[in-house]
């Protein structure tokens, strides 16, 4: 297998990206290749310092930067030789078979519509994050902030493709599939809500445990899966990159928040498309690459796309 | 000034509710008296237990309660002696200036909405909760539970509501409003955050600084005033019950982290309305009983209400 990673992507890289990329070299599959897009000459001199051989990468040069300030869909069109647009290509061609990248998410997000193409069937594709708890396991949160105004059978589907994830990537048997909402009864929420809720309680396509309060998103007790509108997914994710702050800041440690940190959570994968995409923090360490490598490792392993396909189709 | 108290209203009560208003002698005014409505022997048998003399107190006798699985407008009607109906018919008719209760919150916002009723030109009466922030100042969310699938006009009342609010009650001298939204540029966020953002961009009813992302609702460093969606805002506040809940748990402690819990931050107020009401959480401890009497005292002194019919009218 190979995994594509933008070397161009996010505030501190070719740097963090290309050091990512060697911590990741430890701990990939022995079948698995990763291949840098970016400044060849900046990639070597990197990994030449560190005294990594360069053959332990396949490197694809690439001379343009898409940057943060740049509007996404046009430079996609006219940055035709920048990394983001290149390693989109070779996963359209399947010469990788997932791509990783900590810089411009509007152009990820572009790249994974415009290239990779949502799978027939999703509504709107989506992109989740993977939230720690309390009691160890993982929960997937979607959407993060990819679809505001939700319509209901968006949400439905939401259920569906987090179910999907849950099982083939964190390996959660019977994923418990809620709703984020105000109030445990049927009839509590907003229009969005309330018909979602009706979309789903009787649903065979996964396993529905009803309505789930903000005050249990991190303790698992009802959900492996919490399936909610963008804004407000959005709005919670970075309330717990607030608290998380808040915590370092005054030197509050416990293994709860050190697993809130972004570095260990990885990226932020988009689903419901035909291939893997994953999109990491711009500010990403050396370290968050290296998960963000892993991650993607991992998710290609789990055959998730396939079977995302063969749900919608 | 008088201030009532539904000493039948939460789960502890009569007990916790009592106790709590006993507490609270010990701090209001010398020019405050607190009225207690319920079971009057009930009342009397605690005041006796703790040595506190009845005299102490207005008890206003009323025989029947609210439970909290009564529909609360039909209880509305049909418990017509229940401690609820009787508190807001002395607060209608002036003879208590403010009313708090950890009862139903359902036949509290009955009460307020018809026996208090709106005030002209608010088109949506709103809860909002205190939020502590790092800096050890507070903030105002709002709406943190009452409406939902809010209007742009609606929220831009909020704006308005919320800074009178702070200035008057928290005595922030010239509050910053902000807009809770999933990312700081104008063009950002749902339909009702993008059409609010138009709407407050150029006012001079309040001063509006921008969006807010939810990274920096406790850090203050943004706004003192955070405005949204109902359904945004109570999902908000119960992820920091749920992350404060888990703090308690694992025996973190900050003064932070202990300005998190709901018996700190007293009760929710009801703003848009012609008197002051104030809901407490059912699971009121005589801790969160006394600081919500404290607030209620505090909300009356500082002449709010008032304001808000200058700014409405």
């Amino acid at each position: 297998m190979k995994i594509g990673l933008d070397a161009m992507g996010g505030d501190y890289a070719p740097e963090a990206a290309v050091l990512g990329a060697i911590e990741a070299l430890e701990q990939i599959g022995d079948d698995t290749r990763i291949t840098l897009f970016g400044d060849e000459a900046r990639i070597t001199e990197i990994l030449s310092r560190e005294g990594c051989p360069a053959s332990s990468f396949d490197i694809v040069p690439t001379t343009e930067v898409i940057e943060m300030g740049d509007h996404p869909a046009q430079a996609f069109t006219k940055k035709s030789d920048s990394s983001i647009v290149v390693g989109f290509q070779h996963l359209k061609e399947d010469k990788i078979q997932g791509f990783a990248s900590a810089g411009s998410t509007g152009a990820m997000m572009v790249g994974s519509s415009m290239v990779i193409k949502q799978i027939e069937g999703v509504i709107r594709p989506t992109i989740c994050t993977v939230v720690p708890t309390d009691s160890g396991r993982e929960s997937v949160l979607l959407d993060v902030g990819l679809n505001v105004d939700c319509k209901p059978d968006v949400l439905y589907q939401y259920g569906l493709i987090g179910s999907i994830y849950a099982k083939a990537v964190l390996g959660v048997d019977r994923p418990r599939v809620a709703l984020l909402n105000i109030g445990e009864e049927p009839e509590k929420g907003n229009l969005a809500t309330k018909a979602a809720y009706e979309l789903m309680k009787e649903t065979e396509e996964f396993y529905f445990v009803g309505n789930v309060e903000g005050n249990h998103l991190f303790d698992q007790e009802i959900a492996d899966v919490i399936v909610c509108d963008g804004f407000v997914g959005n709005v919670v994710l970075k309330e717990v990159e607030g608290f998380y702050g808040l915590m370092v800041k005054h030197g509050i440690s416990s293994p709860f928040i050190r697993a809130l940190n972004y570095e260990e959570i990885g990226g932020t994968p988009v689903l419901g498309i035909n291939s893997t995409v994953i999109i990491g923090h711009g500010c990403s360490t050396p370290k968050a690459i290296r998960n963000m490598i892993l991650q993607t490792e991992e998710a290609v392993k789990s055959g998730v796309v396939t079977k995302f396909k063969e749900a919608f189709n």
